[in-house]
């Protein structure tokens, strides 16, 4: 199958005719929903980026797994490169979304189930391995987008699962079947869901003896039957239903958070690729963790490139970008994006291939990549607020613009420097209003914190990673003390 | 006249029956509208404060100007201890309201126009600070909400009012007649507009000969003919319209933020205040502004403990009340909320008579105060954000919670640890997401970097004042340079 | 007794014929020693302020207890203005000396024994209190300086005193005869030791049944019998023996930490102010160093006048003081720097009556203010260095400039703007090295985070005084949770 | 030649017998002196890399340019992993010295002037490129350590060369003779002048026409006629004449930077690498900076191993390891040294071949770099000051551990956690005193600041390189403003 164009790609979500409560009720024909539209136009993006002539060598590549040219967003990654083209490719459809655009979770997913199967079935004589390439190999032909799902609604965060009051509070086998197994639960934060073909589920954290029935890793069609979905309220999402794109900041994209609920699912054997698996699950987590924290190196600097560019359009509008302080302000944006996209990078730099031939990005990088991503975004939007001045918060709704009587006043008063005509600089301070505090932020920085683990997730990782008793030797040699 | 209570001041806004134009179209019966209801609520907790028992030493100050008993957010302060009470006060607001209460910025230009109107007639002659007083006197006994209104719309910030292509773009006195004179301009980001009596109209920067007729300082009744106005928008603004009070966050109290437009408005003589004074322009600015900064010192330190109150309250829904990081990041959040609380009561402790009499803070503490304010709360806001999840940004509506098919779901989902219910905590999630990325973050982000001046003003502020002059010496006289 | 001038002061301790370790050996003559005498200079400006016209009403004090005038710096405080006057006084003493000028920790001392010893006898029967009235009587009539001393070493810090394999790592009475007690042990980093004629030994931390050895207070003259002093080595504490004062720095004033070894030391029983009362160590090591917290809010912002002094006048003499970089960076200096001082002057503003009478400042604020100091001195020591630039750390001793052969090179190009002499370009640099990476930043750097207690002391006392509970409950109220 | 070992080298910089003044006067056998040696004997460790078994692989390389193997701090990067390589050769060293190890100014500088040579040569038809092909072979053959030269003692910093009061201020042509150049001048901060075998001399800053003599860049061996040294201070330098390494803190290593003059020096033509060049110049810095700064990605992170590592230590002497703030402190100092690898990586990975064929660091990315190095350990250092404790500042000497009096008491209350012996406790403390107030805080602070061009020089390049029109230009598609 050739790969699919982003309008391909939204006919077949549109074929799935999937359905979900939204805003308290049922959303009627979901795929063309206001509130959930924008998103399939996000990750159209990441098809179409195959096919443009510049950007279709970042977007194809070559992938042993069918000996066929797959989109980037379904590769196994086959060297360092791959990995740093992974963060370009991301820092570009953040660029051109300026949002979350959703494809990346199910990319890390897969690397991370690729790797961890093949060294359980290695240890174990299992053959989960062998399913899960039958079974990627067929996502990669058709071109899918697979949603990754990891986060459980965990309940009473210091019990483990065993100990919960409702055992359902981590997503678990409840049967298990001669041709399958039957799972009960919900993924919490599921981006994207609702434009993805497949979800792929995995265990949301390191599991013990006696938690096997949690350590279930599967694949389901986005259909399948006992599915259950509730869209997640954004901020200011409703002015995507008024019918004025300018309020909405985003004109065109945006994404989408789903409480998915999984209400006793038959999965079928072959997509069934951990199984009552406890000492994988671990593996499984940090893996996938440590992918999905590399991706944020890319996506977040590519909306924080756009969330740059408009303050530096609106402190034209407002005739300020020569000011010193202000020139300053957007040095130091650049230089946090930087520094991220820089973590992003080196974590992929460093990358190694695994023992099943794909490669890991350095876990120690990853995580301080992410760390980072929990931190400077929430300084991009401080100092994007700043620029901005306080119309960010007090600008009237953009049709007030067209208001017979006071539509002209409007306009007279939010007169802009620079020849630029009042309606623009509505629609800049609007986009920057969306990445601050309005639906985007969701993404940039809701996300930016919470999204791949919390910050006190990427600590722990730090701690293990950092090689701290070699660190003491160090420092006991130069004093030599005990040599 | 009695102190009103919360119930009179909201019956005497009704009265006044004004009109804008809210969302793209008439409001209609403007106080009543859910966007704005919410205002006249915030400002009534401001009258509830005198009527209370247990306040009412706090609320209620005894006033020379009428030899009376007044509302303190009418007072001229007449000490240090007025100074620290009134922050004392509107902490006490922010912690009723958990939103700006807007009632202080009519309190702080009054007693800017106080002082510098005196001043203003000791070198000049004239007689601004008599009708001052007179009008003044009336507000207090009437116990009335005065709006503050300072900044210009300003176009291009390069150029000065008289080189803009619109000199309307600074208001400006058009006519000058036996009587009075005729305004022309509009006043930005006017906190409180609509729920207020009077509007009290200040120069937005110092002035310098030739730039007269911009050199204008007067009041107005709030419904004074040839006023316009048209309601800003904020974010997720329009949940307060669908009816459902907990998807909002806050359910009661709200802010609002108005263009203002002041289309040739005629102002009688005996409420003009300051007309062509250059040089008192830029006095006025800067007490204004610092009375304001100092100001931000109790209001967003009262808002911020709500938010630390309602991070705590997550925690212990989410189970990890008790783990260390997450304690350390609510203690982090308290020291930066009272360390914007110190420099509030530092600016006041510090403050001084003025030649009319009335107290003046620290100009370069109060400056302070105003640029931390500019950062914690960004940082506070964070920390919630950290704390709370990552459901934070991806909750469904409250009222999936009772419907009859996926609510079971969406209960069992949301279970919480300590035995609450999924409904509060949802609640909870709800007034975090107001203040750090819904309609609340005007007040509390937005305002915070830029009400009362953006950050750059006070660094200038500070700049000047910090007495670097003398800095130098102290290091020249340690070295023995120079003496 | 007259208050005694500076010069009587050091006449005084010159007089008690101290002895200590310096340097790995016998000191020799202690006051004249080139490692010591700075300290005492530095007392001595705490002497010479109560006899300079200027200065007097602030140093100068009527105290009740002995119904006479007093140098504030023995003054038992009995107002808010007395908290405040002595946060003014220390800014000054900073300002006049730019180090630790090591009177406050007797002052800071003697009025948290002053009210718990009260309140002890008010629950115990006790006489402490008249004990320590007569003893602090005596010295304020004879104008001393008392060394308080709180920090023991502590040997390992994961166990409480008699869990540490020497029970002497916390001192304690080692025998009790009719007439007084016998103590043993040592007080870890005793500023201003050395130039002190009093010690005032208080328990390091709160103390439970069963620890009542180490539950002792009381008072020592410096030279009492089995006092052991060794001098603390400081960053480039030999250039004051090189005969070079340029080098030094500071020129005139330094500080000085000693390791302070009670040896078996007697104390007569009127001189001893507790004794096994465990339960009165805590709130005794509370206020002390809530005090000494305050304190800091008041003398580091008096170094750090100087630190930005120094940098805005070494920016003039690199012939960059109107780059707007370099401009900002100052302004950042004097914003952190007045944020400390309004923590210090919030916290005396605050402050309230203890039983005894005098007052104690609000121990919530006075943590947040040492806190803050363990940041904030940080960056301001940081951006100094960045304007200072790079011949902070790569300069040659001021004595090349002198040096027949290569002195001309040197002072060629060492070449100033604006008519500087390049030495007095060196004595700058040298200051400012002093105090952010020599014997200077002792006081200004490590003192700043560990002075007065380490930074987790002041977190843990933030957590406990911040009324959590309350802040909760607004939310609640907000909600209508739990109403 | 075989690559030399550390002795070897050592030996050939004692053979050169140059001459300084330290501490103002002339320092005898220099290369033996205690403030040079340790310098030496850290340069030497880059030496013994390349006879290490284990680390020859990266310290080897094969040169192009003369055929041959050479040791990697003389190599012309040939590739991206050549520059990643680079960066973990820096680390390495860090983590063997704990101190600038003095060797990466003359690679980074001959990185530049080849590459620069190489296109001015293209441009001007001049011959300058194979001069300096010739040099570098015989450099690389001899194994010589060269110490690149920019920066010029600048005079008034708002004044251009020829505006000086003294043209010399920056280092320019006196004299063109048949056979070379004379030229005269001084350049600052030479790290590591003493110990190297020649001076690679390049301009300071970007030249206009008008400003040719200053547009020189050349070679001359250390011993050069009319070169003239003046060692600079650093915090507690003395200490290593004291004969205690322990109080040293850093026992073995320890850098220099030296003042040095050229004093009508003779330049012969054929180590004339740019003369009259003025439009080169400015690309030649930008180069020379960017590899450095690149450099400090490894460099400074290797100390920052060593620091952290030391802090670790000392928690466990201080029996607090386990605290969970203290476990907090150590990593987030983990993740902030691990976030400047990642940028060190990161402009490595994205270097790209110069026309002359060796490989230049990205430059938007390395400046990122530097720019996060003149923040990131001054809170590594800050940490490090809270985990260490008070004793930082106030520990006496090591010597008087062994004083027959005094010492068993200092042994006795310096008893440490863990069993480790009190002396140890002494060495570790010095060693983080060292790096953070002493002379090794010359290098990690210091240096990090200025080091590789200020602060603002870094902001500077990233405000150009950083493509703010195509982010502007990203903003107005998603707005779909201008298209």
């Amino acid at each position: 199958m050739a790969l699919r164009t982003g309008e391909e790609y939204i006919a077949s979500i549109e074929a799935l005719d999937l359905e979900a409560n939204v805003l308290g009720q049922p959303s009627g024909d979901l795929a063309a929903h206001p509130l959930v539209r924008p998103s399939l136009r996000a990750v159209a993006v990441t098809y179409d980026g195959a096919h443009d002539e510049e950007l279709a060598p970042l977007f194809r590549v070559h992938s042993p797994l069918i000996d066929g040219e797959v989109n980037r967003f379904t590769h196994l990654h086959q060297s360092k490169d791959d990995l740093v083209n992974k963060v370009l490719m991301q820092r570009h459809c953040g660029n051109r979304t300026a949002c979350c655009f959703q494809r990346c979770v199910g990319l890390d997913a897969a690397n991370a189930v690729y790797s961890v199967t093949y060294e359980c079935d290695q240890a174990r004589g299992s053959d989960y391995h062998g399913r899960f390439r039958d079974y990627w190999a067929w996502v990669q032909r058709q071109d899918l987008v697979v949603d990754g799902a990891m986060t459980d609604p965990k309940g009473d965060r210091g019990k483990r699962p065993s100990e919960q009051a409702d055992p359902d509070l981590y997503l678990r086998v409840v049967d298990h079947r001669p041709d399958g197994i039957v799972v009960r639960g919900a993924k919490f934060h599921q981006t994207g869901m609702l434009n993805s073909h497949e979800i792929l589920v995995m265990p949301t954290l390191a599991l013990r003896a006696g938690e096997e029935d949690w350590a279930v890793c599967f694949a389901l069609p986005a259909d399948a039957p006992g599915l259950r979905y509730v869209l997640g309220r954004q901020a200011s999402d409703t002015r995507k239903l008024e019918g004025d794109p300018i309020d909405v900041g985003n004109p065109t994209f945006g994404g989408q958070e789903v409480l998915t609920v999984l209400d006793d699912v038959f999965v079928p054997t072959e997509r069934v690729f951990l199984d009552s698996e406890v000492e994988w699950s671990g593996p499984l987590v940090e893996r996938f963790a440590a992918y999905h924290r590399q991706s944020y190196g890319g996506c977040k600097v590519g909306v924080g490139d756009v969330l740059i560019g408009a303050t530096a359009l609106i402190a034209q509008m407002n005739g300020v970008a020569r000011a010193s302080h202000v020139r300053d302000k957007i040095v130091e944006m650049i230089h946090l994006n930087e520094t991220l996209f820089a973590c992003g990078l080196a974590c992929s730099a460093r990358g190694q291939a695994t023992e099943a031939g794909n490669y890991l990005v350095d876990l120690l990088l990853a995580n301080v990549c992410k760390l980072n991503v929990t931190r400077f975004p929430y300084e991009l939007a401080r100092l994007a607020t700043d620029v901005a001045g306080g119309l960010l918060g007090t600008l009237p709704a953009a049709r007030e613009l067209d208001d017979p009587e006071l539509g002209p006043y409007v306009r007279k008063y939010l007169a802009a420097a620079g020849g630029w005509d009042p309606l623009e600089r509505v629609k800049v301070l609007r986009l920057i209003e969306n990445l601050v505090a309005g639906a985007g932020a969701v993404a940039y920085l809701v996300e930016s914190m919470h999204g791949a683990g919390s910050p006190m997730a990427q600590r722990i990782m730090i701690g293990r990673q950092a090689g701290l008793d070699q660190k003491i030797e160090l420092a006991k040699q130069i004093l030599g003390i005990g040599y």
